[in-house]
């Protein structure tokens, strides 16, 4: 059998972590692009490190060398309020970096990128409605790509993320809030709770990864694509109710102690099936894996 | 009469510079922002010249002192093809900057912005599909603009030109090196010309400027609209049988002796009556303006 190599960006974020140890476990040769200043002491050692020096140039050179089957593109400053300082490390996260990595992919013949969208690109369900700058930076994105699909060939497919959660994530998101609050007995101050969130486990996310990345090699096409990587779908109340079942233990959830946040999504963008990822579905439940969310 | 206050970017180019003249003949007061770097010699002295620092807070400050009813943006990089060095020029020139403005001018209270864009988002007619990164980059920063249109109630107005030219213009554009070569006798390389342009005389794209201005002052609604601002449309061919005879001399074209540019505009995308600016139309031909173009 012949050994895939993957070149990854994000591998110190959760889900890239996560994804990097799915494809060693799959037998891939994986490879990663960090900052210069990024701590990689949580990557798995058998990960390849490559140090990004900010050049288009440098990265060419450096994936002519690694010859990646698939590039998978999760590295993203995610901000649900920016400030205005922050307008400049948004669009080099979100937009300069992954231009830069499909000149280098198309200078040095890679030629499949998986790129990582949000479902935030669709406020109120629109084909384009961007709930934040966040999510304006992510669709800018896939309109640059556009141009390294249909005039280099490039084949590019987004996967738009919902929420997202699975043991050991340490952004500070409402299910980890939620399983410390019954774990700990103490109260916690939530909106009215009336919002639906859209929950796909990290385990699920990775393997629309895999599927999206056997998509890629099994096509003689170039492609251009974007899909949902839609869960399970409840409102924050039921959710809250969904993790003391499941822990067997009370939340003093205080609803209405906080207001809906600035443009609250309250009801996701609808996964319908000629949006959905092909051959993929989420196997897992909030019930079954959220009491691997108890820190021990 | 109130005195209006403009502010722009891109002064010290082509259409930048005859819009601050347009808008100063009108007695609007006009403040640009210009690069640390810039030199401005050419600017008209009537036009206040603020430096950029790069930061979205100095300019919002900058923003809250002039107080603009209408902010022009024409500052643009333009790179037919880029090379890789130069991406992260075109995402700091196409896309940072046109972000930063628009943070600063929601921050300070100035809500009237007209971007401006090209008619190259829509290679072979498409709603989107970019000619080049440059079209890409704008296509990118409409993207980003709606945010602020959406979160924030910015009036945003983007205008989409095509080929523009008239007397005095720097850039080495095919009119201008048509009328060089009927007025010097020599001969020209051409590409086989049967490509259609769409030209539109600087004075009209500064109309369109202005038109779109008065537009924004009438209402009391947040904007978010797109334009294409068309001229007259002629193939290469014709355009230079059109300048021979304005000019009445012969030019020594000697069409086919280059190809065709890789991904050339063969038929500009459609100008249908509701893309086009309303109230607005060209009024310059080629055949009466060419002669201006003559170099003394």
């Amino acid at each position: 059998m012949v050994t895939r190599t993957a070149f990854l960006t994000g591998v110190t974020g959760f889900i890239g972590g996560r994804l990097a140890e799915r494809l060693l476990a799959d037998g891939w040769a994986v490879h990663a692009l960090v900052r210069e200043t990024s701590d990689t002491a949580s990557v798995p050692s058998q990960v390849v490190i490559h140090r990004d020096d900010g050049t288009a140039d440098a990265l060419a050179a450096i994936l002519r060398q690694v010859r990646p089957d698939i590039v998978f593109h999760l590295a993203s400053l995610y901000l649900n309020d920016h400030l205005p300082d922050q307008v400049d490390a948004l669009v080099a996260s979100n937009i300069l970096l992954p231009v830069r990595l499909a000149e280098a992919m198309t200078l040095s013949g890679s030629m499949r990128l998986i790129n990582t969208g949000t479902a935030w690109q669709h406020f109120g369900g629109a084909a384009y409605h961007p709930v934040n700058l966040y999510a304006a930076t992510k669709q800018a994105c896939v309109d640059l790509l556009r141009f390294f699909h249909e005039a280099r060939g490039l084949s590019v497919v987004t996967l738009k993320l919902f929420d997202t959660y699975g043991a050991g994530d340490k952004r500070r998101k409402l299910v980890q809030l939620l399983v410390d609050a019954a774990m700990k007995g103490e109260p916690i101050g939530m909106s009215p709770g009336d919002q639906v969130v859209d929950m796909t486990h990290v385990d699920d996310v990775v393997e629309a990864f895999v599927v999206t990345a056997d998509l890629l090699l099994s096509s003689s096409l170039s492609l251009d694509a974007e899909y949902l990587v839609s869960g399970e779908r409840v409102t924050v109340r039921e959710l809250t109710a969904t993790i003391e079942k499941a822990l067997n233990r009370t939340i003093a959830a205080e609803f209405g102690a906080r207001p809906y946040r600035t443009r609250e999504v309250m009801l996701p963008v609808a996964a319908t099936s000629d949006r959905r990822l092909p051959g993929w579905r989420a196997y897992h439940t909030i019930t079954t894996t959220i009491p691997d969310l108890i820190r021990r």
